[in-house]
């Protein structure tokens, strides 16, 4: 591994007793904001305040192709790949409206998608190459590319948190997809190949096994080295690898990260297996339709905020999980103590 | 029974066809945004328009006193509830504080609160009664307290309706109101009243022992009557009945409505057994933390929205909901098809 990152560090928990009081204290029952509450507190340990706040929630949508497409791994033809970036840039599609819907920015990302946009859409030129190799035959990503792609990841993440956002979605793009992130999940958490690929976007029975046999032929390629980060160069994708670098990034800038569905958390998996810290600055925003996601979200031992068997990505789980995550945020910080709101506080009455 | 209403109409089904290919041609795959597109559709049929639309969102929370909280049922003091009603109606507490976030209209309703409200607060009088009765002794409402209870409700819906509201949610306040709650869902659902009662707002074991008893005593004492809205009247509260009036009001008035948790729940059910054709209105917002409130969705055959573990009560559930109900509607309305963003449509492919 090329790659030199700084550790990922653990939030101080000193406030954990502070911050449970200030919870018991609002004018409500004890824990009846459930997991609310929990959200409350991982953000105010991450923000270390027991005011926390959000600002300027930022949505990075990141695209790529997927030259295993040529295999029939997907229904869909590539170029949907680009002409749904440029869709989203113009505040269409399902990501551009739950964004404007939930006032999130959304920037739109080009990882590598097989296209060249015009200089005048609002999207981001990170492009390393006009598609992720086709892992079948070599690796996903030159030792070059997955660093250039994990860097930019870093460097735009950085660019959005010096302009103040501390709260960031990561969603993505890029027909093809899913069989990098099956790729990744079952060699990562040590699942069959058979029980990590699914439709995707819409799959029959027979392209899901072209997909599983795939992955299993690249195994035998490629084999399974220890690094993570080398597994994620050999098997993802260039915007797998910009996610897991922006995330990585936005872990170290202590930012509150949403993830989205099965792709994006295929990313999160990577970066998780490089420093499991991370995990604390996760939020899960859905459990997907894709049924092999459930895996991934028990291996980190992560609970998501939404079921609602949404299996689009594009960061659409991560922009409706942002308003109930929101108002996690104003219940610690804003909601009315017992005293504030003149209510009898019985939670220290024992009378049964 | 006295009560003589009129039949709710079931949604006409005609337009389901055409609900479905506008959403297959929005710009994702079919199907993909799950239970979106089913609460998308629903609002649809209600709105009975291809392109409905959610005006002056509006929250009833409404409150009353529950005179079995002499007999030991609940582990706070009656006098929260007028407190947390007047506490609410200043925008403070959970649900003062999401209404905020959602922009949702929180009005708060007195339908028996044992307290005289000064006539300055943000407060809607239709009190009943300083309270409902105990239904270990008598039945909780006289003929003529139920029917008003209920017809307060309708009146109040109906207002709101005339000034252009098309959504409602339903909330509650009411220490002790566990108890009608859990004794309206073992009778409604011949569940056994043991597995219908749990800790409400956190009462512990023995509590919970002497909340079963009272309705098994209960039960002795009323027996059990055929007529659901009898039921409601000798078992239920009175922001129960006037909750369940709301809610049959606004089917009528084809709106849609947003049912929070257990005891919410249990208003609809009681409005559900009155006429099932309810159902088509509500959307359920979430499965509370108390345990039992699965029973009362498993009867009505309802998928919830959201699965957080709140136990609160309020309308928090269906405050925190709302966004995703809205996103439903916006992406039936508003995001774009295929044609309209320049995408192939590939869902008609059967490449594989």
């Amino acid at each position: 591994m090329a790659l030199i990152l700084p550790s990922i560090e653990r939030p101080d928990t000193g406030l954990k007793e502070q911050i449970q009081n200030k919870l018991d204290n609002k004018s409500k029952p004890v824990g009846s904001l459930g997991y609310l509450e929990e959200i409350a507190t991982k953000i105010a340990l991450i923000q270390q305040n027991l005011t926390p706040h959000l600002s300027k929630p930022t949505m990075l949508t990141i695209a790529a192709d997927h030259h295993v497409v040529d295999e029939g791994v997907s229904c869909a033809p590539s170029i949907i790949t680009w002409q749904q970036v440029e869709n989203f840039s113009k505040g269409g599609g399902a990501i551009g409206l739950f964004c404007n819907t939930h006032d999130i920015d959304l920037w739109l990302v080009d990882a590598g998608v097989n296209h060249v946009f015009p200089p005048t859409l609002r999207i981001i030129d990170a492009k390393v190459r006009m598609g992720t190799r086709n892992f079948r035959h070599e690796p996903a990503m030159t030792e070059k590319e997955c660093e250039t792609a994990f860097t930019r990841g870093r460097e735009i993440v950085n660019k959005f948190h010096s302009e103040g956002c501390n709260v960031i979605g990561f969603g993505e793009m890029g027909i093809g997809n899913s069989t990098p992130a099956s790729a990744l999940l079952s060699i990562y958490t040590g699942t069959s190949v058979d029980e990590c690929v699914g439709p995707g976007g819409g799959l029959k029975p027979k392209g899901i096994q072209i997909k599983a046999q795939l992955i299993k032929d690249a195994i035998k390629l490629h084999g399974i080295p220890n690094d993570p980060y080398e597994i994620l160069r050999l098997y993802g994708g260039l915007e797998i690898a910009m996610i897991a670098g922006g995330m990585y990034q936005a872990a170290l800038n202590k930012m509150v990260i949403l993830v989205d569905g099965y792709i994006t958390s295929s990313a999160a998996l990577a970066a998780y297996q490089m420093d499991k810290n991370i995990a604390e600055y996760f939020i899960f925003s859905h459990v997907s339709g894709e049924g092999s996601h459930k895996i991934m979200l028990e291996h980190m031992g992560v609970r998501p905020v939404l079921n609602l068997d949404l299996r689009l990505g594009e960061g659409t789980g991560a922009a409706l999980a942002y308003p109930i995550v929101k108002t996690a945020v104003r219940l610690i910080s804003e909601m009315t103590s017992f005293e504030e709101a003149n209510v009898f506080n019985s939670s220290e009455l024992t009378r049964l």
